[in-house]
């Protein structure tokens, strides 16, 4: 069984997002990815408050990014969130970025958390109520 | 007796501080004010870990800046920041931004910050390591 | 005739606005004023691509900011922005920032902005579409 | 023949940066590649405006970093950019973040950028001034 957990964000490109080329300036994109994991979070309740509010940090370990196409001044950009199942302790998200006015793809890209406590250490588990949540989304990696 | 205390602090024009017009996004120069008030506060020990550390928050309450001339890419700022003696429980600095090409004033601004302790409760008395400090420097506005 | 145009538009606060004191940092509050006046720009149909492509360029000459509570993480902010009438030749708009959540007000603020023709020459009179903007929603103020 | 090409920037942490976990929000992270980026190309005459002068747009088309340690308010950043000699007509660079007090690592990662000429069309071959800018510091890859 495939599953697929994904939400769909507008984000309206702002004037001081757009550097001196005309065009939105790449390092951003890291924002509206952030933009849609938020979203994503805030609709299926595991946002970064509610880690918190356990005892949990989700840091972002790593992130990519491949850009296709511009954005540019008044556009507004769809953020395309997936959440990806994992074997090991992590929150993984791909992403795909449209422009809503034309439909094409203008970038696509990931990230990765880890779960520290409270102490900042690493957490080699998944946290009890995330396991619960994975499986009632039915997400099974990595369970036992 | 006329006293003043002035740092000069070198900002470099990033790529991403320049907007769709070629010159640095209004909004930036908040933060090149900040470079220049924590440049001031590092050389003359009242930054703002100085204070946290003594139990003191100092948020920023109040800001203002015109805008003379522009910044372009390849530019470097050079914020004077002035510290200004004021009677009531408040840190009061004043900006100039020069060009360091041109040496035309840019811009000039103010902003003013309170003491609020670690319950962010204001406190309506200056602290009295900064009292001392005001001393040691020649200011006796607001000192009885 | 007392006349009032006024938008309100909502703004998301973002995990990257908010400092390690736990609150927005000041100067994203110039970010949400300009939020602010691009939404009315857009339904008023004078935001800075209508300027542009009639050959005028609106840089912002003098901003200012009072802050009175903080926003924090989770918050939408309500952005109030106001066209205020002026006999010179410039763009004024005043900015009250509420927090969606409590009602409270949390910022104050005004901004001002200048008519450029596309050689960066400064305009002393108004541009004539702008005036024909400012007759049909009633502000005769530097009207003959 | 084994080639390198390092530089070594500075970048000084700003209050700004700092998220309310205390740490550098991840997104800053890839200023401070440009930061490492530009100063590079400032030092080795390949800079954004050497490109452009000469009639080429170098936008960057993928970025990737991988984040090790926190760094906090107070650090420093040392970005280390290495030249990456590549076959394909692109511009790449790797870098590495140190904490300057610690002297550890804080984050990897690598930028990739393309040729534009000024209508924006996607350039296949090496730009000739930046063929002899390779030869001249031994850099052979993709020539013949």
């Amino acid at each position: 069984m495939s599953m697929e957990l994904t939400t769909r964000t507008l984000v309206r490109v702002r004037f001081s997002d757009v550097d001196s080329m005309g065009v939105v300036w790449h390092g951003h994109y890291i924002r509206y990815f952030e933009d849609g994991r938020e979203d994503f979070g805030n609709r299926h309740n595991i946002n970064y408050l509610d880690f918190h509010s356990r005892g949990y940090l989700i840091p972002v370990v790593k992130i990519d990014c491949n850009y296709r196409r511009p954005l540019i001044y008044g556009d507004t950009a769809v953020v395309e969130t997936r959440f990806v199942d994992t074997e090991a302790a992590k929150i993984r998200y791909d992403y795909t970025i449209f422009n809503e006015r034309t439909n094409e793809v203008v970038a696509t890209g990931s990230s990765t958390q880890v779960f520290l406590n409270l102490n900042h250490e690493l957490l080699l588990a998944f946290p009890p109520f995330f396991l619960e949540w994975k499986k009632k989304n039915g997400f099974m990696t990595g369970l036992t």
